[in-house]
């Protein structure tokens, strides 16, 4: 007799013989130095921030109580859309629950069975679920290879085409080439669905991100999605788009239609967190100062953004490295499979701009014991 | 020479003819009865909910910063986790950021290329995504046809299935046949995934819901996902289920792996709203109370929930009285294609607690001269 779960059972006795087990544990931020999480501003417990939230929460209330599309739609968010425009000079803006769903929605309604998607190997899961969803061709680009999008591009037998990538990877780090994918995408007649996911607040004029830093907004064929919850402190999504593009989502993209507006206080707060932003160029700045100290340590090249990435031996030294880490007050991030691209197992370590250098000092000491473990 | 976004610019042109277009307006919340969001125990105001919210946005920030893997699970997630647990008598909660993504999250993990996926014809958009990104066969049910929801898991030629449906229907706001349901996935090996969005915080005993009613938490092959805000007022999804399928979820949910963790105001919102719902049963009787006054005002039968749907000549009879409503001062809910199940116009109209006899009199009054549009 075999119950309805037995296969589930099974499932995890395998991940735990491979070491690949995933537990939740509570993160509590006395005395830790975070180089894990993805606040890379430091502006979660920024007081203008907070203030933002329980504004928000104060006047619109804990929730918006509908989906945009019904009585979702609060001043608020009205308010958050007018100032990712002006932070990033984008054509038009729209915000999701979540960059989850923000690629979900772009992917399902740019792309369909008579689209050819050739996405970057590296692309987040967001990206590829988006992908799988709507049900185009997919044809898989060697990361950053402009050579082979272009191929598989040239190629193509549907009548439409959208490139998939990020301006700055979620795991490795690295950048995109930005300028050469609009180009490439325009030549080719194809959308360019960018993910500025880990650019937004960290690189560019003002923390624009790498399409405003190319001063590329004006490429009507460019749809850039993004998130609320890394540098902005808050949860949510964004696509910036050409007000069609907008308008197309609004009216045909199920994971906006038929999800509840974000709460207010988390509109609130990404709100407030631009203001801080704008007023204060010195964050970005000290990130990257910050960034180039650990990656200096680590013997890896200064990142674009905030993101570095060590590989390790295996996915045991992995967990270990980061357990020792822990132990001694330093989160890193572990990533195994299938969460790397490549099948490797990794460190993932964020920079953050309200590290001290009491901070680092003691994060570099931590993370100069565990280098050993490494490829 | 075509240009990239011709084809959205031709779909818009065909939605406008059609009557179809879809517009974002800001609802203010003065001076208007709001009988289409769905907070219906009227909690997004409620001081304590409120204050549940500005506490955690204080305490834990104003977002998880990471994935709840990483380092974005907080003190917070516990608590509510637990509150929800204490509420409905499940075995074991897992939070997520939206409810769209906990079904996405349940179906992608619970179905896959092997599983026979038998959904009801009336499941939630979000559901039918989870399904589609699970790449299971799918066979879709008449709606609330148990017999042919056996006929379909009878002829199936593969190792597993999943039967799909919701507790309480969202656009039509009936019920599902729970009990039956419980029994025949049971019977046939099944596992049954049952969307409790309109049902938590309404009915049940404490507004537990409705597997809670029937007692039937103890089935290890009931999976129950929901949202956190509809009447916990706040943003965030759910799933309740067996630990062991917790412990699944969190270790192969790309959905909610691969996301940042739900923002600490929408947590601490919700922890709020269970207690209030907790200390005051009187606002679920209030709600039916009003259902019901509603429901004979409109000639339909009073609704288990709060969901009550009035089947309209056309889309643009729907959007006309609509329209009608909100210059009186009412707000209701136009449902068009591909929004109804059936491919029918309807109003869709939900009771909530905290609207007074006054604001029931005058929302009565302004219904009662939409009816001549009706089918």
């Amino acid at each position: 007799m075999t119950g309805p779960l037995d296969w589930i059972r099974d499932a995890a006795a395998a991940r735990e013989d491979a070491g690949l087990v995933r537990r939740l544990s509570v993160t509590k931020s006395a005395d830790v130095v975070d180089l894990a999480g993805n606040d890379y501003l430091g502006l979660r417990h920024h007081p203008a921030v907070v203030a933002g939230a329980v504004a928000a929460a104060e006047t619109y209330g804990t929730g918006a109580g509908a989906s945009r599309l019904v009585t979702g739609t609060l001043d608020i968010h009205d308010e958050l859309e007018a100032a990712l425009v002006a932070l990033t000079g984008a054509p038009s803006a729209l915000v999701l629950s979540s960059g989850y769903t923000a690629n979900l929605a772009a992917l399902t309604t740019l792309a369909d069975a008579g689209t050819l998607v050739v996405s970057d190997e590296h692309a987040h899961a967001s990206l590829i679920d988006g992908c799988r969803l709507s049900r185009a061709a997919v044809s898989v680009a060697r990361h950053n290879d402009l050579e082979h999008v272009a191929e598989l591009l040239s190629r193509r037998d549907t009548p439409r085409a959208v490139v998939v990538a990020e301006s700055i990877y979620s795991v490795l780090g690295d950048a995109a080439p930005v300028e050469d994918l609009v180009a490439l995408t325009e030549e080719a007649g194809a959308l360019l669905v960018l993910d500025e996911a880990h650019a937004l607040g960290v690189v560019g004029p003002g923390g624009a991100g790498l399409v405003a830093r190319a001063g590329l907004y004006d490429a009507e064929h460019v749809v850039v999605t993004c998130t609320l919850s890394k540098s902005l402190a808050a949860q949510g999504g964004l696509v910036l788009a050409h007000p069609d593009v907008r308008e197309h989502l609004v009216n045909t993209a199920r994971p906006f239609i038929y999800d509840t507006g974000l709460a207010p206080a988390s509109a609130g707060a990404a709100l407030a967190a631009i203001g801080v932003l704008r007023d204060h160029p010195e964050l970005a700045a000290r990130l990257h100062a910050n960034a180039t100290r650990l990656a200096e340590t680590l013997g890896v090249d200064a990142p674009e953004g905030a993101v570095m990435s060590v590989e390790m031996a295996g996915p045991h030294e992995t967990v270990e490295a980061v357990e020792q880490a822990r132990a001694q007050g330093v989160r890193i991030g572990a990533f195994r499979p299938p969460s790397t691209p490549d099948g490797s197992s990794r460190l993932r370590l964020t920079a953050h701009a309200d590290h001290t250098a009491h901070d680092l000092d003691r994060a570099c000491a931590v993370l100069a014991g565990l280098l050993p473990a490494r490829v």
